[in-house]
């Protein structure tokens, strides 16, 4: 945890101090052991950052006295569209996608997504959520990503999918693409980044992604995780 | 796994017939349940890769007759340097660094690591290698990455690191590096990636690898785990 995350209830009636008890107290307590006086750093959910000077600390609370003086990081100039995955995989997807910038993830359906994916309690608005905030600790960023389900691959594509491309570039990654060091790549250029599930796209479904106008990109012969090749793809950002 | 790596002695005597029980066996069993005749890809230790043909399946054996063609992919023009990580995190480090093609891993003691580490089982050999054969499995490679220890910090900046940096471009990871996206990377030009601790180098660390000319590179604001940061930096060779 490199950032506390404040949500405005943590804050005493009309003042800038705010009390902390639960997850975060605990980490404090156990993991950075600070004394009164201590400064940490903490933002406020999907606001502004700064520092919380230590004014009380015990085994029950934790009072900071707060100055937010700054903005979040910039988000990265990329939509994340990514086949529904194990949950455990997606676990660590929506966190690495958190700390690293992306504003807006959307998981979608297709072929080789086992069907049973759909009904994992990793679906739950409030698992999601708790991912992408330990992302946000993480990288410290205050902003949460938007997450999207689209439980149907045809209607995503030709409905949902068109919207997201409108003044973007869509990359689809898949062997049967160009090699992706034969592209030039422009972080400048807002993108739509699509990566499908373990087992890859089936043939009709990356000719539904060409026909939407995407382009489809192979990051090599190694066949990678799919963590890995988000954070991959990702990095082509920085 | 996308490719089951055999070792010299899982052939039969002067014979192209592998036999194989343990680990690959199960897998295969219960993942892939594959039937007599179905074709797995297939390649041998540090050798060649191909295709191998079920020619019997049971619960307690499979045999493949083995066809080895193709040469395994090339690795990556890099050399990975880093601090040694908590074991949890060292798994996924090797498997990941593994998967993507480093050919070398070198892992160094520095300010920030915590002892504890170097006493891990995770170091033994064997755990090692596991981590490194999952990779390899996963990418379809068949050639070892080499792993080293370095457990003072101060001899492998001064005498390790030279060596390594003959020919190469050395770049450090760190916040007080300039910004990557103002860097032009050239994969062709072979480089060494030097990654430290979670807690970060400390500045008579930067200035070490300052002085034996090392690059300081910046991955951004953002602060990411070690592991995101080895595939950010090692996707830019891609």
């Amino acid at each position: 945890m490199n950032l506390i995350l404040l949500s405005p209830s943590d804050f005493l009636p009309s003042s800038t101090t705010v009390r902390l008890t639960g997850r975060r107290h605990q980490h404090v307590l156990e993991i950075i052991k600070p004394k009164v006086n201590d400064v940490l750093v903490v933002g406020v959910e999907n606001g502004r950052m700064g520092e919380g000077r230590i004014i009380k600390i015990s085994d029950k609370i934790l009072e900071l006295e707060v100055v937010l003086s700054q903005d979040p990081p910039r988000k990265l100039n990329v939509l994340l569209c990514v086949a529904l995955m194990r949950p455990i995989v997606l676990k660590r997807v929506l966190h690495t996608a958190s700390a690293m910038g992306v504003p807006e993830i959307h998981l979608f359906h297709s072929r080789q997504v086992e069907k049973s994916f759909w009904q994992s309690t990793a679906l739950k608005n409030d698992a999601i959520r708790d991912e992408l905030i330990l992302g946000l600790e993480q990288a410290r960023d205050t902003v949460l990503p938007t997450v999207h389900f689209h439980k149907r691959f045809k209607p995503f594509v030709e409905d949902v999918l068109p919207e997201l491309l409108k003044g973007r570039q869509g990359i689809v990654a898949d062997p049967s693409g160009d090699l992706i060091s034969t592209l030039n790549f422009q972080p400048s250029t807002s993108k739509v980044f699509i990566i499908g599930p373990e087992g890859g796209f089936i043939p009709y479904e990356v000719e539904k992604f060409r026909k939407v106008g995407c382009q489809i990109v192979s990051l090599g012969e190694r066949i990678l995780k799919v963590e890995t090749a988000i954070v991959a793809l990702l990095a082509k950002m920085f």
